[in-house]
């Protein structure tokens, strides 16, 4: 059973009424109700002003979380660095992260590249095309040679972020823009997988292939083993374990 | 001094009326020249039937030379694997090799990345945006965000090669497909750029932006240092401990 | 059920008697021996003097094979291209492949990574301790910090193979030397995995750590999905904007 | 003309005997010496405590640096994250870094990878060989196959950072113990060269390989062309189709 969180900014879905009419109950909720449906994937949820500390993350949640979802745009500084941290180190043990359209400027995502992670972008409802250029990936199956969305944020290169372990999607946006559209990291023991799809002025995630790719990604990035990785100090070289014991 | 060598196929220019037109002494004097004018390269070509044996291809030449571009289409097959494991060597030992447009199907291409370089392409006079990934990269120097090719071959993902060591441009097409259109791999001491452009109807090498690629490419991929590794069968240690004695 | 098929060149095994006394039934069979325990793998064995033709590897086997498993040192030319060129493209529709040893030399090795796959060797019976870099990957799980093999044949580096996609183990001989003694590429939708240790002189893959370590590096090539990515021709755009039609 | 900054924590010399006996100037002095001596290169030194805000580093000394070279060990915590941030957002903007033996834990180079950047160690007077994995770099040249320090510091894997761009050395000790000692990332415009040597209680900046190494990597981690990459916020498409127009 893998056991994912949804965190989201929730927001924009209680401040404009049009994100509002797409997302009722959130982004977050859209994505716990199709996740939801999958036998192997149990669903909660948090947000930024949740009656709870810490924007609604503790570290018992992470504890009990296996793949942690991210959607957030205006309010990343609301979240505290000491959750930032908190997540890049769940993530470092092995918890998988997904980040998701303007999630690249959030904290956990620039804490866990290191880079800015700025790109260039554009609001004008312009179409995006997503290529496969892995369609051998556990993310991409499903997927035809690409999928459209009618209407998206475009976002362009350069996208400043470490040149990513695996690039699985490319976008082409009406306009001409191109992007990184779904970027796979493997930091410590943990995988990271970028998607740029997600404005919240329109219906992506109620989109079918972009349902697709989040319930790959979610299977894929799910860790096997979990657990921070030991760097001990080694004393001296000897007979008690953990110790190295060179016989030559 | 870089020394260039500029090899190309050879055979539209002298069958097909539209192509001679445009390249009246072949895609490789026109690369030549514009190379030819830098202060720090000097130029040679050579062509597939050329009166000699090996394609126009010898070890001399090869030893002779600091960067290889290759331009090649329909008669990949006519290059002996000889002369393609004799350059793959070169390129191993330091040699820099500028694959352009359909070359991605040659065989010192191919046999120096060892997967299929299949890709996806159409016919039709598309227009291409090549978008800049990596600003701050050699190639890209000279570049603004992005330039346009009016008319061009549509090449599209997959593109059956090993992830690259950097992407640098992204192209995207009027009628869509976008394609890792810059692509820049390390292999042994070599270093190989793959550069879309260049299809043999349109006047692509003429273009200035293509040239400033092709010109700074030259220099990245040129060798500092050149030499085949050495790989010692060691036969016994030497005999202070810790210190080992190549007796070959 | 992963069906896995060992290939060992068989040679040492009947002509050196040292070699007869670890592995009497040659190496490929004490390796099937110790995989055919498991219950999610079947094995199936070939040798280079089979009475079949082509060295024992036939296109239909390789279609009823999830993960190839190579051992080969002094006869590596008496495989025929064209045996190797299958099984490379069978690994790029996704079969895995696993090299052992001096299958760094091997055809199907060299032809997948484009490289000469030269290293530096010594035949002197030291002892290798094997560091586990990615504590996290699966193909390392069950190993502590490191295990230790006490005779081996030494290899050293410089290896000249392209960047590893992950490094998984180093290898520190007593004589002082270190090794990428495993390493992961990906390529095409095949996942190939080398391994150092598996001198015919000694008994290493009676080894506990060491079928650990292959018992896991055959679950996590095994492909999920395998077939060769399409690249089609595209012959014209449908007539919606963006559309793409492939008619092949 | 390379401007190198050398920073120094500079604590250990003023309070121990022992360094103060190798580094009498400090551990930046000894690295200003050798590198002063190079037609190429221009030095300047700062360290933790000189009497200036910001320990010793200001915006204005960044922007007049190419290269900074970062030795750390006990004090990274006093290095405000203003001051890290600052450093990031250089190399980000394509000043070289490079982190020096301890410095693998400074603030700089943990903030630019996002891993934790731990690792295993042992403090035993061992001897360590440094062995070259890429000898066609520029940054290996003049080094022969390996070279050898008699006393360090004992580093060993896991090395909890991302997969290097490029591993150049690994070392052995002479206790077993293998680790990746020379590693090279790219991020954003910059370059960065991790180096493992450089333990304060022995005379390792005076050995003459590791000056070697240390003026090659200067070199190769200086920056061509140094900018922040521009990431726009495009209002508007131009009138002609394809073009886009830049209106901030």
């Amino acid at each position: 059973m893998i056991r994912v969180l949804v965190w989201n900014e929730f927001q924009h879905e209680k401040k404009k009424e049009k994100v509002a009419a797409i997302y009722p109950n959130g982004i977050h909720q859209t994505i716990a109700d199709f996740l939801g449906k999958e036998e192997d994937i149990v669903v909660k949820t948090a947000w930024l002003d949740m009656e709870t500390k810490d924007c609604g993350i503790t570290q018992e949640m992470l504890d009990e979380t296996d793949v942690l979802i991210w959607w957030g745009h205006a309010y990343h500084q609301y979240v505290p660095d000491e959750v930032a941290f908190m997540i890049r180190d769940a993530v470092l043990a092995g918890m998988g992260f997904i980040a998701l359209h303007s999630a690249h400027h959030s904290k956990p995502f620039r804490y866990l590249l290191g880079t800015s992670c700025n790109l260039t972008w554009r609001e004008s409802g312009d179409s995006e095309l997503l290529w496969v250029v892995e369609p051998g990936h556990p993310i991409t199956q499903g997927i035809d040679r690409y999928f459209r969305l009618p209407e998206v944020e475009t976002y362009g290169e350069p996208f400043v972020i470490p040149t990513p372990d695996k690039l699985l999607f490319i976008g082409s946006y009406s306009g001409g823009e191109v992007f990184r559209s779904g970027c796979l990291f493997e930091r410590g023991n943990g995988k990271i997988f970028y998607f740029q799809p997600g404005h919240e002025s329109f219906p992506i995630f109620h989109d079918e292939n972009v349902q697709t790719v989040i319930r790959n990604a979610v299977r894929f990035v799910a860790p096997t083993y979990r657990r921070m990785t030991k760097c001990p100090h080694i004393r001296k070289l000897g007979d008690e374990r953990g110790y190295i014991i060179d016989e030559k």
